[in-house]
């Protein structure tokens, strides 16, 4: 008698443990390796998300209020990947302090096996172990901005998929192309690229030519920047001139690489 | 003999309820702006602040290894203002989750009064409702960079002396003049700067001429951008063009103002 009750009064499609089990595990790094899965959460992120095609959405846990706002204008498949949570269940899967309406767990996109071909400009951004999950979702969002194609990430760099990288990415996530490369993968990659190094000291960017090759800018950890390895496989090592009277010691990580991206902009 | 025993074994400096209370009120808008102050922390953000001559420096707080390893190093008139505190009690005034070694409570420096006199190039940024302190902090720490004199903020922006602002702005807070204006004092004291508005629409900041006249840019709020009256004042709308086939919507705030400052630098 008691438990005909308990079930009856048990919404629908109520989160299992296994579910919360899982969706915390993408939390961390290991979990999302394995599984080679994330999530991301926020009603503009997944309208944004579950509108690309190429997307494997997994599971959309969301709130009855914003099902009922938003699920009939998903498709029929989708929507049938819909779990129901109440706020009590959302805040235990959630990454954020202030749980959201709507978190999508879906299939890491495929990596990029190859540099895109491309005759001059900006191919891609190589990062160097950059370790601010801020900085990188950052760089993904000014990246995508100047329509860079690519972002290549070293093995040691923060992960693409780490929540708060996909949270400062504004959905940039889902446009830019994805890769991990260690450096002798890039080199090997780099076909009629240039490799360009960023650092304090260089060529001014404004003085660099840009119209005869087409270029991969390397930037490295926020702390020690690039590595001796990086520097001598690049042909340039390029700068951002601050003026003579600052005090300011650097820029940060993804402000030098916007900086350096809307260079390469012909007006 | 209680009372007395009590005496002997604190220790000289002990942070008193009263020195607590008073940092405290600092992390809020209300106590910074009752008593004219602010507080800094960490081992380089107190090196930096500690060398600047015009700093009215109230009270040091740091742990003991700070003192044993830095104390000699501060000036006699400094080092009197040193209060030793324990680690539990550092926590009880840090505004970080980490409690560095050293907190230093100073007056507010005093606010400019008119604008700096320039013949070409960027002369201030104008901050209209920047709300992220993280945004407002690199925008001064960027500003450092390309040696802009001053930034002004409007009196609905995040105050200057947030500790997050100070945080992210590296303490370039120590170096960049600052000051509050409405849009009618910065059109009574603009003198011959032209005040460009940016936007997401405007003429490719590339393309302006930027030789013949100083400038003031004009930064909105991070959501929704200037004011009607900004752009009423302004003597141009500039913008950061970014790749036809983008995605992404638009830059973050501090990210513009990087790439506006970049923009002025000539080589």
């Amino acid at each position: 008698m008691r438990k005909q009750a308990k079930e009856i009064t048990q919404p629908k499609n109520m989160l299992t443990k296994k579910q919360e089990k899982y969706v915390k595990s993408l939390h961390q790094l290991k979990g999302r390796r394995q599984a080679s899965a994330f999530f991301f959460e926020g009603h503009k992120m997944a309208v944004e998300g579950l509108g690309e095609s190429q997307l494997d959405v997994e599971q959309i846990y969301a709130l009855d209020s914003w099902i009922e706002a938003n699920g009939q204008d998903l498709g029929d498949s989708l929507a049938q990947k819909i779990v129901a949570v109440s706020e009590r269940e959302m805040k235990k899967i959630s990454a954020l302090k202030t749980p959201t309406p709507v978190l999508v767990v879906a299939k890491q996109p495929e990596m990029e096996q190859a540099i895109r071909p491309k005759t001059k400009g900006l191919t891609a951004i190589y990062l160097e172990g950059i370790q601010n999950p801020g900085n990188m979702g950052t760089i993904l969002r000014v990246g995508d901005w100047f329509g860079v194609d690519q972002v290549i990430a070293s093995p040691e760099s923060v992960d693409f998929f780490n929540p708060k990288v996909i949270q400062a990415s504004m959905s940039s996530i889902f446009k830019v192309k994805l890769a991990v490369w260690d450096l002798d993968t890039l080199a090997q990659k780099k076909k009629n690229n240039q490799l360009w190094a960023t650092a304090m000291e260089g060529t001014p960017v404004q003085r660099m030519d840009k119209t005869t090759h087409p270029v991969i800018l390397m930037i490295g950890n926020e702390g020690t920047g690039l590595s001796p390895k990086a520097f001598e496989l690049s042909d340039a090592i390029v700068s951002i001139p601050g003026h003579p009277d600052r005090k300011a010691e650097s820029l940060n990580a993804a402000m030098a690489t916007g900086i350096f991206c809307n260079s390469f902009v012909t007006i």
